[in-house]
């Protein structure tokens, strides 16, 4: 038995990670959109910023009434505030990865926090 | 212009979107490494856990000793001191993205943290 919980996400509408791995300092969610289909309602955030990618397909983001169109392998942060709702193409489903973060939350990283062992 | 800036990664062997993005509560980097190739050292974390995704190809990572084979769509929490190394399969390449957000940050999230607009 691995200590270290491991989850395959394929063809689910909506994957949400943050109890199924027990994450703690993100929540991290697999969506995927039908052609023609959109979140069905506009959000903002009180306390964390979103970092959409894009894994497959395409479609486009409104934020703050601004259209800002995404194809596989964008990405893109959105602020607490702002008010987002995500589309898919109308001839293509779109598959993108949020990962929801508290805002000014990192601290160190990479270079500053990783230590190399071998 | 756009208020938020979009990124776009294709074939990097490794795009790291912390300062591209201007994230404040993670480091977001996409990685791939080719057929038979890995990360060239073992590293764990002071503050930092990383979660990691398979968006392509396959491979395995070694985290305190134990090997954990991977395959696209799989998700993995590794815990700051746990000391890790990916691999790519000898077969094919491995793109994967890893999260690197503070442990325990996270408060609130999803229902707690979003208000919807409309």
């Amino acid at each position: 038995m691995s200590n270290n919980k491991k989850v395959n996400i394929s063809n689910e509408a909506r994957a949400e990670l943050h109890d199924t791995l027990s994450l703690t300092g993100a929540e991290i969610s697999i969506n995927t959109l039908p052609a023609g289909g959109c979140v069905p309602f506009v959000h903002y955030h009180k306390n964390n910023e979103e970092i959409y990618g894009i894994i497959s397909g395409s479609g486009k983001v409104i934020i703050d009434s601004e259209d800002i169109q995404l194809v596989t392998g964008d990405w893109i942060k959105v602020s607490p505030a702002q008010k987002r709702q995500f589309f898919a193409s109308d001839n293509e489903s779109m598959t993108f990865i949020c990962i929801q973060v508290k805002e000014n939350s990192l601290e160190t990283f990479t270079m500053s926090d990783a230590k190399v062992v071998q």
